[in-house]
């Protein structure tokens, strides 16, 4: 048996299980988001900002993954919001039975929307499906305006896409047509936010487009 | 069977080979530095930064790794430096063997210094040696000071470590003294340089102490 052969298999056996995490998900009218990115490209702050503006109204329950701290599961749960860790011991992205092990923390019943925060990695996430009903990439403008080109598997499976950081923009030379190109490359109908985290710029059409999503699983 | 088994398996037949390639190194009198990072913290710029300041004087080889494209070997070929592009078609990280197959194309008498540049990916290349000298992980500001804790494994790797767009310190909430103390929790020892190739600031020492370890292994 080759390493390609497991690899396969271990594939195929994640996919069988995200699909008994979306179900279930689903039975509970759960909105999901998986979101994806690099070190520091501002997931956690993206989850941040929507328990913020929606943490109030809608239970959130928030699943966090990292190599080897809970620095992130810390910054989350000052929110007030459900967090269980998943912390990898090295290991490059999580995996659906990491996440179904973890749905079994939540209190599902009154959970109305779920955010999974991936491993910081533009590589490894985007093959291993967690049964999450939207994949969120978060790139950042000081990552550079060349990274849907170099991550194509990463921005292809993207269902909505952030372009964090905003507020750098007159610092850097990011160019945003050669940006969206690279997207509509690979990625004709996810849609882009251009939002700042850190100013709030942009947040508020991010937080509709939840709502929304939210609303519409109910 | 098992997945671990064959998983360290893979590490032993990697440690192997790079040890082969760091005796063909050594006994050229050829420095090597493996630069690693998360996604567009910059390692093509820095390469870019040490071609224009050593490419004249010193024959300088490249091996660039990348995920899917050759954009940074075209970047680095219009600096007339040869360069032997890697594409790993989805790969996270190089490993030894492709290293190997690429020294093979490089003229090794003529060449004084090799820059491995890996994929971008904070996680996995921390575990595959490559037969270099030194690993090289470039931080960048923007992804702020809490990367040390939270990718470990990579930071106590690096025998020299890069902080690179420093330019962008005053519009970003950058603690450097937490950046420090993370560094040093897993690392006493690798130096810091703080660098902005964008404007130049801090690279002449970084391109010092590169210029010292070549003549070193001469």
């Amino acid at each position: 048996m080759s390493v390609i052969t497991i690899e396969r298999k271990v594939l195929e056996k994640n996919d069988e299980i995200a699909s008994q995490n979306r179900s279930l998900l689903k039975s509970h009218g759960i909105f999901t988001i998986n979101i994806v990115s690099s070190p520091g490209a501002g997931k956690t702050s993206l989850l941040e900002r929507t328990l913020e503006e929606l943490g109030s109204t809608l239970q959130i329950g928030v699943i966090e993954g990292d190599v080897s701290t809970d620095i992130d599961a810390q910054r989350v749960a000052r929110l007030n919001a459900p967090v269980v860790q998943i912390i990898t011991n090295g290991g490059c992205h999580l995996e659906a039975k990491l996440v179904q092990d973890a749905l079994a923390k939540l209190n599902l019943q009154q959970t109305r929307m779920l955010i999974i925060e991936n491993v910081g990695n533009l590589v490894c996430p985007s093959t291993f499906d967690l049964g999450e009903a939207f994949k969120l990439v978060v790139a950042s403008v000081p990552e550079g305006h060349d990274k849907p080109y170099k991550y194509t598997s990463m921005f292809m499976s993207a269902d909505v896409i952030v372009l964090n950081k905003k507020d750098l923009m007159p610092y850097i030379d990011f160019d945003r047509d050669s940006f969206y190109k690279g997207v509509r490359a690979v990625n004709q109908k996810a849609p882009v936010f251009e939002i700042s985290c850190r100013t709030g710029e942009g947040v508020q059409d991010f937080i509709c487009w939840v709502r929304k999503r939210v609303q519409a699983r109910a």
